[in-house]
């Protein structure tokens, strides 16, 4: 088994990078940047090569445009370490301390998780930035990049290893599986003796088929269907400015939203307004039977729709009796990623930030602020939307695990 | 399906259950004692059935003993109660707040983990504590026991649904599952919509069937191969006392050793006494050859008994040229459960304390101690093994998760 090399190799390499210090691993990275932006001629031409094969394939222009690189996206991973490169090693934090009544005084402090898996599909740029955080962190990882991808993966790889391992990263620290087999992907998530969590970051199709078939404990990312409600009290303005721009401004994106609530008492002063703005940047908008009889106009939505993450102009709209109908509208349907009220009510501020079960939770403001850099981590390695570990915005302390360090004096249980 | 209805049941339930306030989910804790209390002889009488069934079916007698109540354990149930009651309530605890630049104010909080799942085997002592713990950290409770004890663990269950929900824990936040197929179990293992988190209790076996079939997240516990390294420079009479108290005072639970390391410098002189205490105790020692050189009375070690967690009087020895090779060793065949070195050098104490990749690592005390009461967590629900979400003995912060709610002023992102 390939993955069995792979895998005990990084095992190895992630006990010694637990205790790699601090300026190592910066220096690492700093020679990682290095190498990116000298070798840039290099990853340009391998990235040309995947790009011939993906057109002969027949990707679509999105996906093309994923895993097309040029001067400009390759300096940005460069960026990106020297960011990585200044953020605070998190390993070694001391989490807490105490003294039992034994003598005991026992420790908990931030240790890396081992080794991750990173399974992926077509964008490069995850291959520089999860190995930056990985290494940062102190953990070993195992990169599973997609087939459209390869040829600009093993370069980057190739790069990111000589540079690394140069500045005294151990070896086995970063390792791309090059077989692009679906095989190879179900032997990694299946790897439990090597790895210690897998993180899917793609699609929901990829992202449920590792969750489905992983042994390895899994942090589930992305999935994003997100509303916004707005509230009777809510300043329509402020509401119209805030619902615009979690569609709009970027609508690709998991943490856009796909449904908009709105109170009854004001839908048939908000939404005329909403709908032609939205209409004009070509928003699709489907509604509910009581929207609908204000803006007849559209579509109905469908039961599916509700379901929906769209991840494009469209956007469903319903019309509800209250904050009760919106929370439980929202997590009925919702994927517990981000959500957001606008209002003036303090109650009702209080109780959706209480009941709506989500890892962000919005008053007055666009969901789009749910993210590692926005909300300050200065890094991000994707968006938690499961409960267990990290939730969230996922930056370098969500990579890490604890131990608890015990020292006595010759206590024994009695 | 019957794990559908007892699914949105209960996650209905976890939402109420998470906006409850902490009086009302104490009262429900001094209610469920006070009805154990006076209901012992319902208890006792169908505990009588499933040990009558069970001496029928030629249980063993340790499985037995796990399944049998008496006055005093009903009374130890209602204690465990009275005790997590007096725990601090661990929702709604600030783990962070801070305000970004642009105006945003983001407060991370302590919230449940919503819906948990317990599988466990005989023992229905794991219903009531189970119950108690969840219910405590405002999360709802699926119980799934083994088939031996399900009348008992039927009895508990009315007697402990019926003064929760008379005292306002919401209906359906515990409910256990009386169909003791392994389908039952399958089902609960596969109910990701339902279910946020499984926690197995139990021995190896079904913490593998756990694992290996589970596509909720799984929390795993409980094996544990621990080590006792005895360094060249330890006192040898401490030394003795940890290694006697690590493998004898309770040798079936997983913080006990399985394997002595002893510094070949020392092993001369410490070998032949340990030996000889071990010995009366009834402790079987089997050896590697260097050991066996000393003590050429006791049997040889396999490669299988490095690897395996005896949960009796055995104990497998091996001569170790030093700390690195202790460190590579325990690296190599444990559990990452609990691992103590007994010493007196700072080095080897640091060393062994940051390269030992285990959840409890000790210098100079038994590894018995890895347990959230000797921890001072004045509960526990296990003790995990890996590194993801929670490590070591969990209490109630460990069956919690968090969430950010975010407070703005109309900020949109550009």
């Amino acid at each position: 088994m390939l993955l069995e090399v792979i895998g005990k190799k990084a095992k190895n390499a992630s006990r010694k990078l637990a205790v790699t210090p601090e300026k190592i691993k910066n220096y690492a990275l700093e020679k990682i940047a290095d190498a990116l932006m000298t070798n840039a001629d290099y990853i340009l031409q391998a990235n040309s090569l995947d790009l011939e094969a993906g057109t002969k394939k027949d990707l679509s222009k999105a996906l093309l445009d994923r895993l097309s690189l040029d001067g400009k996206r390759v300096k940005a991973m460069a960026d990106g370490l020297t960011m990585v490169k200044g953020l605070p090693d998190p390993i070694g934090e001391v989490l807490g301390e105490w003294r039992r009544p034994n003598g005991l005084r026992i420790k908990k402090v931030r240790v890396p998780l081992g080794v991750i898996g990173i399974i992926y599909e077509a964008r490069p740029n995850v291959t520089v930035d999860s190995a930056a955080l990985c290494v940062k962190a102190g953990n070993a990882v195992i990169l599973r990049g997609g087939s459209d991808a390869i040829k600009t993966n093993v370069e980057l790889t190739r790069i990111i290893t000589a540079a690394a391992y140069e500045a005294g990263i151990p070896e086995g620290a970063i390792q791309l599986i090059e077989d692009t087999d679906r095989s190879s992907a179900e032997e990694l998530m299946r790897a439990r003796e090597y790895v210690d969590v897998l993180i899917p970051r793609g699609g929901k199709n990829l992202i449920q088929t590792v969750v489905s078939t992983s042994t390895v404990p899994v942090i589930e990312t992305g999935e994003g269907n997100c509303h916004a409600y707005v509230e009777k009290s809510a300043d329509l303005k402020m509401a119209a400015e805030i619902v615009y721009n979690a569609k709009v401004s970027r609508p690709s994106v998991c943490n856009a939203i796909e449904t908009l609530l709105v109170d009854e008492a004001i839908a048939e002063v908000f939404l005329p307004p909403i709908k032609e703005r939205l209409a004009a940047a070509g928003v699709e908008l489907r509604g509910c039977p009581k929207s609908r009889r204000i803006i007849p106009e559209i579509k109905a939505a469908t039961e599916e729709d509700w379901r929906t993450e769209f991840l494009g102009l469209v956007l469903a709209v319903k019309v509800v009796a209250g904050v009760d109908e919106a929370i439980a509208h929202i997590n009925k349907y919702g994927t517990k990623h981000s959500e957001t009220i606008v209002t003036k009510d303090k109650g009702a501020m209080k109780k959706f930030g209480a009941e709506v079960d989500a890892a962000a939770v919005y008053t007055n403001a666009s969901t789009r602020f749910t993210d590692g850099f926005e909300f300050g981590f200065g890094a991000e390695i994707g968006i938690s939307t499961q409960k267990l570990h990290a939730r969230g915005p996922m930056g370098l302390p969500e990579l890490t695990s604890y131990k608890y360090i015990i020292e006595g004096s010759g206590q024994i249980r009695v």
